[in-house]
């Protein structure tokens, strides 16, 4: 298992990509947009794993709704499984609350699926899978 | 840059430490007292970072007071710098806060600064410099 990349949530990509560019020393991608979270996400790719800058775009945005609980800070960490829906079931047999007990496909047509935060001392963790690794 | 750990608060190690074996699927360390932070800490080595449980041992252990604040979670986010001392003055230059203008000793005899949160929406950040890569 393996980091995959953090993402963290910002009220304005555009005050925070600066910062984040100069912090990382590399510059961060184009702006993506991902219709079912309701975010713009800009991405910073460093040695070992990747940064996401999440700014929701609508006040229903998931983004929005954690800034406006939590304040900006990072919201999820992904982390890569070779193979996600074995994953998922050990997990579950040993107790893990999970958000999504089947994979669903996630941006750059990975399978994703969410821990229940209650789980795991509130932080929120992503499994991801490249298809490619698909075994089922 | 890379990423080097994520230090998550916990209430209890003894509550955490078995979940977050069970989703990383390794054992964690043994328990490391680290006495400026007031603060027991278990790792958990994954393939390309590290997971740090912190548990404040003392009501006014930063970690203690980061759980009664934000609750569970995310805490800080540490990355390896070649050059931590270098590192340190260009971001300032750059107009970057600094909790640590100049590196101190951390665990593992590496050297650490933070970086100020309000300049990095909202994330603790942490540079890491293994003491034998040191240029100075």
């Amino acid at each position: 298992m393996k980091i995959n990349h953090l993402g963290i949530a910002v009220k304005s990509l555009e005050e925070s990509v600066p910062v984040f560019e100069k912090v990382f020393g590399v510059k961060a991608g184009e702006t993506e947009y991902v219709s079912e979270q309701k975010v713009n996400v800009r991405k910073l790719s460093i040695d070992n794993c990747d940064i996401e800058l999440l700014e929701g775009t609508r006040p229903d945005s998931p983004i929005t709704k954690f800034i406006e609980k939590k304040g900006e800070g990072i919201h999820h960490c992904s982390f890569e499984v070779s193979d996600i829906v074995n994953s998922l079931n050990k997990l579950k047999e040993e107790g893990i609350n999970l958000i999504n007990e089947t994979p669903r496909t996630g941006a750059d047509d990975m399978l994703i699926a969410f821990l229940h935060p209650k789980s795991t001392a509130g932080v929120l963790m992503e499994l991801t899978q490249f298809k490619g690794e698909e075994t089922i």
